[in-house]
């Protein structure tokens, strides 16, 4: 079993998911680089302990009640009672280091619920893309990059992540492809890797963010292997492996 | 009204349609280049009179049953009871000039139903690029580019298809296009432009044809303004626009 090499398959919208024909156990690579998962890997970088991601509003103001730190938004807008809306400028050191954090956002929670069948859940964002790659490599497994999209439609900046991970991974041993969408997501960021900023010009998410003033994140979310954290969902919290291994040893 | 340009939409997947933001009457182009809309195209091209698209294979065999020709395949195989499979090359002039043929594909046809909501369906392939494109400009509408997929799932020939048609009605006046899907299909177009043939040797469903020893008509599918035809699904049937267009004349 351990001969056959690990399959890789892109899925561009929650939507798809279901429609996935990996066999066996998977994991999911979740991907929603403008801003969720960047925001997130931001966060283990800064020190967060864990955060407890919740998927309704109202769970969130529950938690916040708590006396939980809370960072939730609503079509890109922070809300009222939360602490932080979604920027990964938010979670500096002082904020949130060895805290934990409830976090709740319109299509990255949702996105993690849909991929709950999976083995484990990583966190994948371009800060974090080199220290990904490599977990993922050490797990010996079928991996999916689940796309999170914008309202469940195909987005341009989490397609071109993809095909860079897609691409990282099929350079290591272990790892190939059948799968149409890892082409398209490996071609396209071929054409966009040379300037990816120049190239997500041409994304529409890009643009809502600049209406709603919310883009001043943009330039750091595509600049690659900020960070060596690999978070991961499981058993109801995001928490970063790569630190528990370094713990282990 | 007639002012504001009209919008272009791809959708990769008949599972996405339901997502698709367009607002007002839109025309919904249906593609399944390998193979149902090359042969839906080839068929009139060859003088079929009309085609009745069904989307079971009890109703296909009813159909036979009532003396009509039918052509119905699963998983890319003719079924007994039917006239012809699937491929483009079984539709000559003397096989169905002149008359009904009753159509029933794994694919297509389920798409058929799921752009039941559009004002028009018309049929996309290759082979009848400019001779839709010239009838979608004169039609003053919106468009959504229905990718079929395989089984739901995203697929490069339908894909490529759609970033030429969308790169070719933006080259026109009154068109206008604020979609991811599209401005990636566009880029995918031009990876695969130069050799068509050679970048479709990337894709699953070419594989999948050629294990099935169905993939002879594959370098025909991708030869592009082979006719003039413009297949378009009203009122239960798929007739040529362009031919009834030129009877009024």
């Amino acid at each position: 079993m351990n001969n056959c090499p690990n399959t890789i398959e892109v899925c561009f919208s929650p939507r798809l998911f279901g429609d996935i024909m990996t066999r066996g156990d998977y994991i999911v690579v979740l991907v929603d680089i403008l801003r969720a998962t960047t925001s997130i890997c931001t966060a283990f970088e800064n020190g967060v302990l864990r955060i407890l991601p919740v998927d309704s509003l109202g769970e969130a103001k529950a938690m916040k009640e708590r006396g939980f730190l809370v960072a939730s938004e609503q079509d890109g807008q922070k809300l009222d009672f939360a602490d932080f809306g979604n920027s990964a400028f938010n979670f500096t050191s002082e904020a949130i280091g060895g805290k934990t954090l409830v976090y709740c956002t319109t299509n990255g929670t949702r996105a993690l619920e849909i991929a709950k069948p999976a083995k484990k859940i990583a966190i994948g964002a371009f800060i974090n893309l080199s220290a990904l790659a490599n977990w993922l490599e050490s797990q010996k497994s079928n991996v999916v990059i689940l796309c999170s999209g914008w309202k469940n439609k195909f987005c341009l900046e989490d397609t071109i992540f993809a095909g860079a991970l897609a691409e990282n991974l099929l350079g290591k041993a272990g790892f190939e492809s059948h799968c149409d969408s890892a082409v398209a997501a490996i071609d396209l960021w071929h054409t966009a890797k040379n300037d990816l900023l120049g190239y997500i010009e041409k994304a529409a998410h890009r643009h809502r963010l600049k209406r709603l003033g919310l883009d001043d994140v943009v330039p750091f979310s595509f600049q690659i292997d900020q960070t060596d954290v690999v978070p991961v969902f499981e058993e109801g919290e995001i928490s970063n492996v790569k630190l528990l291994s370094n713990e282990n040893h």
